[in-house]
């Protein structure tokens, strides 16, 4: 009869805990033990700003799954606070360390996975460690901020980073009654984001009276003598605190990974490959420590995300029980929500594709209502759509609204995971009923625009071009919405004159049109380009030109 | 110079108005006649219940557009209280009627669009035609049910027909303040659902004092003495009622073609081939008065709805054009909320499957909640997938809940239409924050759930044969839940007790394992096969058991 095997675990939150309850689906045999430094098994960190926030307000909703359910249900073993401190691979051994009595000790392994998650980056400045400046990372630090926040009654925060936890954080402190400045070194929030798409985001979070200073960073903190903190940047501001929260990014914790000796990529993650086997066939590794392939620009990068870390958790165990497993690769699908807004995106965005040397990509904007505009309600959504210039492959999108921007890009998600083009989008049946959508879903009008630009039925006007472009620019809105606002140099010929003003237009100067939201003047596109007119459609309209010339 | 081309369309509301407005775009020359026996040019008539109801309260939010804007923008002309009233094949004619004046014409084309639209189905029964009773089609006749509503205050609406309108309607009515009963031919609400999916949509309508009759259908309409209408149906119930909805289905309008000798479907419906074309190479035809090929089953439906139909039209107006362009067929991608409630469903349902002869499929059910557990407010949503045997190919879902519902089935919709299998959907990544998704989606766990009987991990019960099993019936679920209510001869084993327990259950006999949605007893099969028992999954446990067996 075989022997059993053995299987250690480091790290029991998301990845760890699925890769051990899932090993013991598929093997009843196997002896499973389950490593975690913190004192629980499994909980929820997406939750943690919202349990700071108090809109989860029992620490015990986050706990996943307890040390003893583990036991009784799954014959897995848990040790919590011990911390595995070494890897001797060639004894296929680890050594580890019970914090709560300093012992070490080893134990053997027959396959080992290292689901170790990552840590917050802490800047490298004077005073970083002064109490009052948290990092979330797990239900300790949370109780921490929690405590600060109840026994300290803080007015004034400071989050460093405007990132999703930076910006979760910033609504959750708001919750709490607290005045909130963000500070972050680029020069735009939410940076897995194109800029012009983040700046919604920016008005949003204005608009909820949090000051924002982008394309800045921290030099110094300092306690003041009445008690609360001083921030300073190096642009030379300076902030007064009660509280600071570090949320500048994170760093994979691979450093256990690297003192054994295993392969570790130049992003600082660990090298595994398509089976999650790092360069040690008998350690897999899986979650935020690792890096892995980026689906649509085949880079190695980061994705700190819980969804690619599960599909991750059930790739290594399947690996481990002989299964074919193969980990597709990552496409950094993310959202998240702050004051009543939700951003959200998939796939690469410009940023990600001028880094990864691509050029052959086509961008378009729209701005459609989340439902159909006859049924009261709706309210509008940004949207970016890149695709492939050659053949129409969605490559990205990006959405920024109040409603309906997770289920668009969910779509658009699979569009991507299926390899799907924009000709394929304007096909997609999707549900509609007024309440929920339109007969043509913003999916539909994502790919109907970009299909009418690979088509040639339009072409679109370079918006980064629009401060030195000699065009004619032409506003074809109603001379009300001119009136309110306007491009610079534009004249306003709205759509209905057209017809009848086409005079007045010049046949030798390219024209550039625009109106609100991109529908108008594809119109006017049309009609202009079949009268021998030589034209460009500004996509996505003023709505656009605000993102871009805040 | 060649002549401009004449295009004449027949209908103006959804598809006939768009084919107008994008043949404009292609085709600055040609001459665009719409003609509409209605006295508008395009409206929204999915918005039509919820104008009865008060959601929209002005008309006008209605229209989408006017025939002058339809002059003025596009240099398209509508005619509407115009009735075609007969196509003159030979001599490329169409006959046209001026409601207005009795007028009899003609009018030349080179191209023809039928887009008539389909009719609401009338019982033939006595007194269908009484004052009080309608059908809901047009403005006019929302207006005229407002109208009854105003001026003569019922308390008691009869409602015939339980699918999509009819519950939009019930909805509205007791919105309204009315007391609604619906009555439907077929043993379930919303027949678009397979029926043990359609058991939450009943109980849904009964928790909002909705009386439902079911198997069950109208035989008279009589006026009562006291000016009420009397409904009597053929199981010998009777109703009083102030005002009756008809809303048992429609009838595709396709008289004018079949007088013109085109070829109609055995669905009644109008044939075309890809493009959209009819058996007549100069007329084309699009909307609710086609049949066209379910691109699950293959068979030939009709598909009255406006994403489709938009769709159509386009390719109906690229190929007046002398573009590319072919229709891929409709998956019946559908959704509809009332009472808080959505349902949605994409692809074939089982009674689709069967009805086109198609067996290598396999059915599950799970019931996850809307957004992660541990952030407040997640709702259950109840999902069914459907997929073939043979390779894993998604066939169809169904998906109820209160929240998160449409987005699940328009992913799955995408999944669909590229030919994604459940395995895919075990590595879809979507958006995930807690108040948003979950790290494993309802989608990415509809996929582990089949993949798992598909790889041979769990096999399945049937949940039909239920009553007749000789297999022993264990319920892992806790002993309270138990207490609850359970299925019918089944023992308690929590999952908890069960390795501890082992030696209770029988070796010889097979067993069937549930519990309250699928999960638990997924890990308890996985267990018992494990140890060398023959054992079986309830798909989907206690909540998928009562929609069964309400």
């Amino acid at each position: 009869m075989n022997q059993p095997k053995r299987v250690l675990i480091v790290g029991a939150v998301a990845g760890g805990a699925s890769c051990a309850a899932r090993l013991r689906r598929l093997d009843e045999q196997a002896e499973i033990v389950l490593f975690d430094r913190g004192p629980f098994a499994s909980f929820a960190n997406c939750g943690l700003p919202y349990y700071v926030g108090g809109v989860i307000e029992d620490e015990r909703q986050l706990l996943l799954a307890s040390p003893d359910l583990f036991r009784q249900r799954f014959n897995i073993e848990v040790r919590t606070r011990n911390e595995v401190a070494a890897i001797d691979r060639s004894r296929c051994e680890i050594e580890a360390r019970d914090l709560a009595t300093g012992r070490l000790y080893r134990e053997r392994y027959d396959a080992l996975v290292l689901s170790p998650g990552a840590t917050p980056l802490r800047p490298q400045v004077p005073g970083v460690d002064l109490p009052g400046i948290f990092a979330l990372r797990t239900i300790p630090d949370s109780r921490d901020i929690r405590e600060w926040i109840q026994t300290r009654r803080p007015a004034r925060a400071v989050v460093v980073g405007a990132g999703l936890i930076g910006l979760e954080m910033t609504e959750n402190l708001v919750r709490r009654g607290l005045q909130v400045t963000v500070v972050e070194r680029l020069p735009q929030v939410m940076p897995a984001l194109d800029p012009e798409m983040a700046e919604p985001v920016s008005r949003r979070l204005e608009t909820n009276r949090v000051a924002l200073h982008l394309d800045d960073a921290v030099s110094a903190f300092e306690a003041d003598p009445n008690g609360a903190l001083r921030v300073t940047t190096h642009s030379g501001r300076s902030f007064a605190a009660d509280l600071v929260i570090l949320a500048a990014g994170t760093r994979p914790e691979s450093d256990l990974a690297k003192a054994a000796g295993l392969e570790v990529g130049s992003s600082g993650g660990i090298r595994v490959d398509e089976s999650m086997r790092t360069s040690d066939p008998r350690i897999w590794a899986v979650g935020d420590a690792v890096e892995v392939r980026d689906l649509v620009t085949g880079q190695w990068r980061l994705v700190p995300l819980a969804g690619p870390a599960q599909r991750q958790a059930r790739v290594a165990v399947d690996s481990i029980c002989g299964r074919e497993a193969r980990f597709r690769g990552a496409q950094g699908t993310m959202v998240c929500g702050f004051f009543g807004l939700t951003v959200a995106l998939t796939g690469a965005t410009e940023k990600d594709l001028r880094g990864a040397g691509i050029s052959d990509y086509q961008a378009v904007y729209l701005h459609p209502g989340s439902h159909a505009g006859y049924y009261p309600g709706a309210k509008p959504l940004h949207m970016k759509l890149i695709f492939r210039r050659g053949d129409g492959r969605i490559l990205g999108a990006q959405a920024v609204g109040e409603e309906g921007v997770e289920k668009r890009i969910d779509v658009l998600a699979v569009a991507i995971q299926k390899q799907a083009t924009v000709f394929d989008l304007e096909e997609c049946e999707l549900c509609y009923a007024p309440q929920y959508g339109a007969a043509k879903d913003p999916v539909n009008l994502a790919g109907m625009v970009a299909a009418n630009v690979l088509r040639g039925d339009v072409q679109l006007a370079p918006w980064e071009e629009l401060p030195q472009t000699v065009a004619l620019l032409v506003d074809v809105r109603d001379p009300d919405e001119f009136a309110a606002g306007h491009i610079d140099g534009a004249v306003n010929v709205p759509l209905g004159e057209l017809r009848r003003r086409i005079g007045e237009l010049p046949r030798e100067r390219e024209i550039w049109v625009y109106c609100e939201l991109g529908q108008r003047s594809y119109y006017a596109v049309r009609f202009l380009r079949q009268n021998g007119f030589q034209v460009r459609n500004l996509s996505g309209g003023y709505q656009t030109y605000w993102g871009w010339y805040p």
